[in-house]
């Protein structure tokens, strides 16, 4: 059966319109022989008025009912799909989670997929029916509702493609592929024709919004190849795939920016053997991600420890620290909201040398100072003022000749 | 187990604050001992919403995926509200129709229930549980959700009450309960204290609102006490069941008004036996329900056959007539919106001679004709012009002393 796997995000069937506009472009994949399993966000910003709505009740719902409540976004945009080909003409028949066994764990608004059991939809498809399948939703052992967490349609589709074998896995989403930095802080830069899961992984952990890193990691496993591309026009866009050719021999693939980052410096720490494993599991115990670590030479028995977390956790790392501080002796702790990250991700870097040093020349030229550097096998990240992001990513850009002229 | 279900309409949960007043009732019940189902109906507007937002996509939307929209209604506010109840510090648990095992045929948009396996209800309330259902919506047997049709919430709270054995099914809705007729017409209209399932057959069948007919009559079979109240304040409503007390023993329960229907008359039609019975399997066939039929006396051959439909059904009614009074060589098909049904309805005519002349009295004192005439059992129905409705329900219900001074 040769089967195609098409998700759809949120903005792609934002309002009737746009589903209409789905149903069109799914039927045209129909047309030409394709099997279609199709899996849909929830409608535009239903997600959120829902999140608000249980806001107004509690200010902590419960995990399992605040399940129960978003999975149904999900469930009234597949089926409004669903209705959209059937007007087209075309048989169709939308399910739930659940409906198509996705049986997850029991860790409510974040589970992970334990099983597919992909008997209904290779019925459906063999009846000739487009399936529409609602995303970022399955069911425990027991039937209950849980949903897969941000993300979450994405890791339905990419899973479902494996469950039932598809050729490709193409997430239709509002831009129209993957770039080598943000358009829309540097004009000139390029669509990727092609990508790797590695650097993949490695952009959508350094800032670029994409995709969530969990379905890549698993398309990355199952060798799954993802198209990335718009649902506004035909355009080819991104593959996603485990090698990508040889012709597209950049040594870097993107250039990436966060700005929601801030850095927390605990002052004066005594300079002892296991204090630093102490503090940072303090912080895992809370379930604060830490990003790059900074700790300054040692005088006189102390030490500065510096870290980035998320913005997000900034309030609470500060107070987990504070109280760190207080019980180990140290001094006090400094909050730094004015910084951004801005990386090169690229597999080239494996085999060429001075990627570091151009990137490093590149900030060097605008007369950016580098606070803090991080690297890994295929990334490297420097920590900068705010005010002098987009400059820094435009210089980087450049240099690394990525742009459409290049 | 000591067990009640209480059922709460969309107005009873139009909006947050009102699901935070659901749960407090609800919980105070819980105080006094009881262990709770409770049935919850979608947010106030949100099925009508649903329904216009599939209309935008198509005029013919697939049965079964109305239902997938539909569904969605109520697993919002039932997991709302079970929220609301945790908030209030008690443990709360929310199920959809199918998770709950109430298993319907597969008659989409108005499915029969065919089971209900109560096992996960009863677990949940062993574990001390409020639990809660999202009513008007069931699953096939193979999982597909399927809706009970209008008032299928009331059908979920007495089939419930049934399958686990409660003591009451408690009818929460915007009204205090059920009156001796519609208190906007007559401001002394009473509030009953008791009323027998057969008089509110009859009542909800000649145009009272408080409930849907399919309920009661699962009630009525299963002899289930329904208590139907308000959810605004805590006074007593009113009780349904098998036999009133003899304390009240008015004649007649309640006077009822439909201004929802319209005569119909195919003139001109040759009296041979069997045209009758051929006229109305046309419109049995089309799925259109007759009420009142009345056929005048035969001159010259040819007899003139009148019946009411309800106002929805008019126009597909015409047309039907019209092809089959074509294909008889019968006269013209007239139709006539501009009537009313005023009916009195109570079990204690069986026993009182005079009800049909006291109910005609009270038509005639106020000069108001009578078009055609039905009777039951327990009820008498006159079809009159509708600018004398209000009038005539008035006359009647001052006619039986069913007022508060009464």
């Amino acid at each position: 059966m040769k089967v195609l796997v098409q998700k759809f995000g949120g903005s792609s069937v934002a309002n009737v319109d746009r589903i209409k506009n789905v149903a069109r472009r799914v039927v045209s994949y129909r047309a030409k022989g394709w099997k279609l399993v199709v899996v849909v966000s929830a409608l535009g910003d239903t997600t959120d008025e829902l999140i608000e709505l249980a806001g107004q009740i509690t200010s902590e719902p419960p995990a399992r009912e605040m399940d129960m409540l978003l999975s149904t976004g999900e469930q009234i945009s597949c089926s409004l799909l669903a209705m959209a080909i059937e007007e087209l003409g075309y048989d169709a028949i939308s399910f739930t989670g659940g409906q198509v066994g996705i049986v997850t764990d029991k860790t409510h608004t974040k589970a992970k997929i334990v099983d597919i059991s992909a008997g209904r939809i290779r019925r459906a498809l063999q009846e000739g029916k487009i399936v529409i399948v609602a995303g970022f939703q399955g069911v425990t052992q027991d039937q209950d509702i849980t949903t897969l967490g941000r993300g979450g349609s994405d890791l339905t589709a990419v899973a479902l493609a494996k469950a039932i074998g598809a050729k490709t896995c193409e997430i239709y989403t509002d831009v129209e592929g993957v770039y080598t930095t943000d358009p829309r802080i540097v004009p000139e830069a390029r669509k990727l024709k092609q990508i790797t899961y590695d650097e993949m992984l490695e952009m959508a952990s350094l800032g670029a919004q994409v995709m969530q890193a969990r379905s890549i990691e698993v398309a990355k496993k199952f060798d799954i190849p993802i198209h990335v591309r718009s649902s506004f026009n035909a355009a080819e866009g991104t593959l996603i795939l485990k090698e990508a050719d040889k012709m597209e021999d950049f040594v870097i693939s993107g250039v990436t920016l966060n700005k929601n980052e801030a850095k927390v410096t605990v002052c004066d720490v005594p300079d002892k053997p296991g204090i630093a494993a102490k503090l940072f599991r303090e912080l895992s115990r809370e379930g604060i991600n830490v990003d790059t670590i900074v700790q300054n030479v040692s005088r006189t028995g102390f030490t500065d420890v510096s870290f980035t977390v998320s913005l997000a956790d900034l309030a609470k790392t500060k107070k987990v620290m504070e109280k760190f501080a207080s019980k180990i002796h140290a001094g006090k702790v400094l909050e730094d909201k004015d910084i951004a990250r801005v990386s090169i991700v690229g597999v080239g870097m494996k085999t060429h040398s001075g990627v570091a040093a151009g990137m490093f020349e590149a900030l060097a030229q605008k007369k950016i100072n580098i606070g803090m550097i991080t690297t890994s096998e295929i990334s490297i990240s420097c920590i900068i003022r705010k005010k002098d992001a987009e400059k820094a990513v435009r210089s980087i850009h450049a240099k690394f000749g990525l742009g459409k002229q290049a």
